[in-house]
């Protein structure tokens, strides 16, 4: 058996975001080693890792040698080098996810197909090669608007998407691959998170609810467990299921989804990592999502996913009118209201709306964690120093 | 005001062993900037912080050069240099807790002496200079059998304290100053751990049980909350908050205390700083005492102490048939229990006893907490490398 605890087993993580630098306190918390590459010196990982180097995670040659001073590989962000990873895993070295899941997932296209293969409910689309094709299409009256537009490729945080509304919008749109997505007008928006380790062990989060801003359209909190009804907690739980069965991941997939007008649950986009939706975890579950990714990769016991409490996360954004060193205006009032926990993933400048940190709220109560959510939300700014 | 998060503001820690591992986990959370001091290369802090120094905590020059590269000096054991942090204080870095707190505690004949001024009840004790003013007072019938023998320097973990029931049992005593203190017959040991910071907010956890091995007599189980009723609960609590008030501590007070056949409360010995009794709170609590110390000490507000569900700490020694390189047997059969979550401290060395690392036990219900607790106790077992 392979002993990972205090042992010369190394986990290589590519990227070295927020989301690897609180993967780091599950690994120090079990004193697991770890490498961490990312193209910035300063990542967030660039401390707490064992051995950081900095490097180029779309690069063949990086991506190989760096994994090859490890025994897994796993990424915690998917703009990784999928050929780099399948020369690991011929070479002998696993990699989870592995190639074969992140190359599904990469491309928003193969992953829309990979879909309607394995007869899961999604938003009907149209591939196209590139803008002329879409153009040529709207032009002949065969793709009406609204729609949604998505490059197939480098989409992140809501980059890479627009709605397309009038003919005025396409204008501004990117010469790439993408896809036109009929609007799906959803009810909620929701997410699971599922574990899967290489035994083949699967377990579900609880559903979250995105609860958006009425006016701006924005996500603005994250709320677990999601206020919706038993009936449509068991279907999205038991889609998100079937998504992560069709996948064959290994360690986290994020499967985020719309719950439409008439109560269907259709799927809109996976993530094979931790993810926003999932930091809620930290506070209120059992076993948070860092602690459970960890344990799916290394084809540990999966960790119970119940919460302890209801939890309610918050993102930080860079407030739209600052750029420059980072101050969190009022983080000293927020630390005085019960429940309350900012997370700072460390970037020292902050701009219009560039993710800085998450605020979870928990609380026995949900209703008593949104009331609070909400005072959070109103006090905490994110700003630079004069 | 002065902005922790993100920002050049630096805290030196003092030790870097686990509980300074635990504390950065927090220290990173925050992105709160961090110089460890440690004489062990290889101490688990070596990583995690931003700067790491390796150097004698005893040593005045050490101490008092690291510490001028601080904005704030905290520490997480008492075995430091009192002489440089007060020359530190005198320089105006601030120093939590401060040298005068940490002179009452460190030298248990003061700290004794220091209840008997407070009107803080505990045990009846006796000090003398050395073994020989301790062996006269016996041999004239001063002093009777049985007693405990505590050294008033230099003990930590159970070190440098004794049971003397026979006159045999003297022969081994080494020759230093110490105290002779009347064996509490006790139906319980107690724990509360107090935070209060400069302005003088106070919270208290609530009391934790350390549960004995029937035979071997050794601390099995640290139970919160404790299963006493709640007038104990009360009174314990309430001493432990008198203890605080007459320190004038800043940062964590672990206040260990006895509950006698009649109920009373003393008051055994306190720790400035977290303590092994508090490492359940990381899963249980609302705000962990590690988190809890940094708010404390930077004088944030203090998080809620409440507990979200029942916890149960079991620490993981070495066996003690074993010395080595550590391997955790079984640790996967326990990681399959519900709520169950290891710590392991990074020590590659295991010998008798050594402590290794602890394991939190979660669940709503005590009673199926204590159950689980018991299943990982005879499950998992620190040996070494065949």
């Amino acid at each position: 058996m392979l002993n990972y605890f205090s042992s010369d087993f190394k986990l290589g993580i590519l990227g070295g975001g927020q989301l690897g630098k609180m993967m780091l306190y599950e690994t120090r918390k079990f004193d697991i080693q770890t490498n961490v590459l990312d193209p910035n010196a300063e990542a967030p990982c660039s401390i707490s890792c064992n051995y950081f180097e900095q490097g180029d995670l779309m690069d063949y040659k990086t991506v190989l040698e760096f994994g090859r001073k490890a025994d897994v590989v796993t990424f915690e962000i998917e703009g990784v080098n999928v050929d780099a990873l399948r020369k690991l895993e011929e070479e002998g070295i696993k990699t989870y996810p592995s190639a074969a899941t992140l190359e599904k997932i990469q491309n928003k296209g193969i992953q829309k197909n990979f879909y309607l293969e394995n007869d899961i409910p999604t938003a009907v689309f149209q591939l196209y090669k590139n803008k002329e094709e879409l153009l040529k299409e709207i032009q002949q009256g065969k793709r009406k608007l609204p729609f949604v537009w998505k490059s197939t490729t480098g989409g992140y945080d809501g980059k890479g998407v627009a709605v397309i509304k009038t003919e005025g919008d396409l204008k501004n749109l990117p010469d790439a691959e993408c896809i036109a997505e009929e609007m799906i007008p959803f009810k909620n928006e929701l997410a699971v998170i599922v574990a899967r380790n290489p035994s083949g062990e699967v377990k579900t989060y609880p559903v979250v609810e995105m609860e958006f801003h009425p006016v701006a359209n924005q996500v603005e909190y994250v709320i677990c467990p999601a206020r919706i009804d038993a009936e449509v907690t068991e279907k999205a739980r038991n889609l998100a299921k079937k998504v992560s069965e069709a996948f064959k991941h290994v360690g986290l997939l994020a499967v985020e989804m719309f719950q439409t007008k008439d109560d269907e649950i259709l799927v809109n986009e996976v993530a094979p990592r931790p993810h926003n939706s999932g930091h809620y975890s930290i506070e209120a579950s059992y076993t948070n999502q860092f602690e459970q990714h960890i344990r799916a990769i290394l084809d540990l016991p999966l960790g119970n996913t119940d919460s302890k409490v209801g939890g309610i996360m918050v993102n930080l954004v860079g407030d739209e009118n600052y750029t420059g060193e980072v101050v969190y205006q009022n983080i000293k009032k927020i630390m005085k209201m019960p429940g309350v926990t900012p997370h700072i993933y460390g970037k020292k400048i902050t701009r219009p709306f560039r993710k800085m940190g998450h605020v979870t709220i928990v609380n026995e109560k949900i209703s008593e964690a949104r009331r609070i959510a909400e005072e959070v939300k109103n006090s905490i700014k994110v700003i630079a120093k004069k």
